[in-house]
């Protein structure tokens, strides 16, 4: 019979989760009441268990943190230099989750000493978490250029002028808004829910919902949402 | 003094490794003469040493196997499903390479019991590499269609017929000569060597190289290679 050589490797599990509050991006993070490195922000995250699958892993931290199930959740990277934990050699499968920030679970938040912070305001993290939330937002970039994830980050119903906010939160640069509202109709995606927005300052908004039959079956086909100046 | 629990997980690497040669994308497998799975195909691999980086480790395997460094290497994904190997909990680690099918080292592969195996020919791996395997093709189809890439397969010096090969093998469709020439040449990346394909049939190719330095500056810009059928 094989067998393979004891393991001295951790195998560990951090989650990215981003949030849009209509105006920027943020960012979900905690503040440790454990050690090592006891009071200072990171990502949440902890061990992958020896009878879960990886993805499973993913949701039970997600969903202890947020409350949350089905949402969006992606595989970003796996960070495993071997000085990046003090404590042990650990290996961190890095995982990127999108949700509409109006549906975490206020209590669990609390329980567990997060926060949602402002991507450009956001604190030092651990270890190297800051590397890791650095290819995150690079890869949210790179895939709202191409696919519709940013709905994702939006509640159910929506307005163009808040999916324009939500690209320029993205991308950190201001978007013409005849040529987006122009490309985003275009994509046959959004359906008009016969609504206006209560809320918008000129009460004339449309609400628009997402066609998720459409977003599900094309999800894997190139788009371009990405604003004219990055494409070569 | 913190202590993190024992680990009963083990980590591993598995390369794809990718070469064309003039007409097919083949793939870099051994034929294992060790257990567990004696006798069959799989992708090369081997576990991670706990005083290596991920980078190295696959570093290490590839140039095992290849005799080769300087290749283009990046992560793929993590595989860790609980029963995907038998002899223990294995999580792995996907590297995806490109090379020159050239370039690589006899001796090394034949120590290996390693073969180049067109795509379309390949035999059934073991554990979960064939799921690997599609993986990597689907990303070299997706990559290869907004970032040059595709030249990391090609010897240094090519036709433009060559490189319309390698694009028709990556995307198995055949690709309408002029349009793709004419969207080859505006990216400004091919530099004319003033020499002519001595292989070619008309002996009238001319051979270009690409220009390194516009390549990894630009490297992470969006182009456009793709066959037009792929855009919404």
């Amino acid at each position: 019979m094989t067998s393979y050589p004891v393991s001295d490797i951790h195998l560990a599990i951090d989650c990215i989760i981003f949030g849009f509050d209509g105006k920027e991006i943020n960012l979900l993070i905690i503040k440790r009441n454990f050690e090592p490195e006891r009071g200072k922000w990171s990502l949440m995250g902890g061990f992958l268990d020896a009878a879960e699958n990886l993805e499973d892993g993913a949701t039970r931290i997600l969903y202890d943190l947020t409350g949350l199930k089905n949402i969006y959740v992606e595989q970003l990277g796996v960070y495993g230099n071997i000085d990046r934990d003090p404590v042990a050699r650990t290996v961190s499968v890095v995982f990127f989750a999108l949700i509409n920030i109006a549906d975490h679970d206020e209590e669990a938040m609390r329980l567990h000493h997060a926060s949602w912070i402002g991507l450009d305001k956001r604190p030092s993290l651990i270890f190297d978490h800051n590397q890791m939330v650095i290819q995150a937002i690079e890869h949210l970039r790179y895939k709202a250029a191409l696919h519709p994830i940013g709905f994702e980050l939006l509640p159910e119903r929506f307005t163009i002028p808040q999916l324009q906010k939500l690209y320029e939160a993205i991308y950190n640069m201001p978007i013409d808004r005849r040529n987006f509202s122009r490309k985003l109709l275009s994509t046959g995606l959004l359906i008009d829910t016969g609504l206006k927005d209560a809320y918008s300052t000129t009460r004339k908004a449309t609400l628009y919902k997402l066609d998720i039959r459409k977003y599900k079956e094309n999800f894997h086909s190139f788009w371009n949402f990405m604003p004219d100046s990055m494409m070569n």
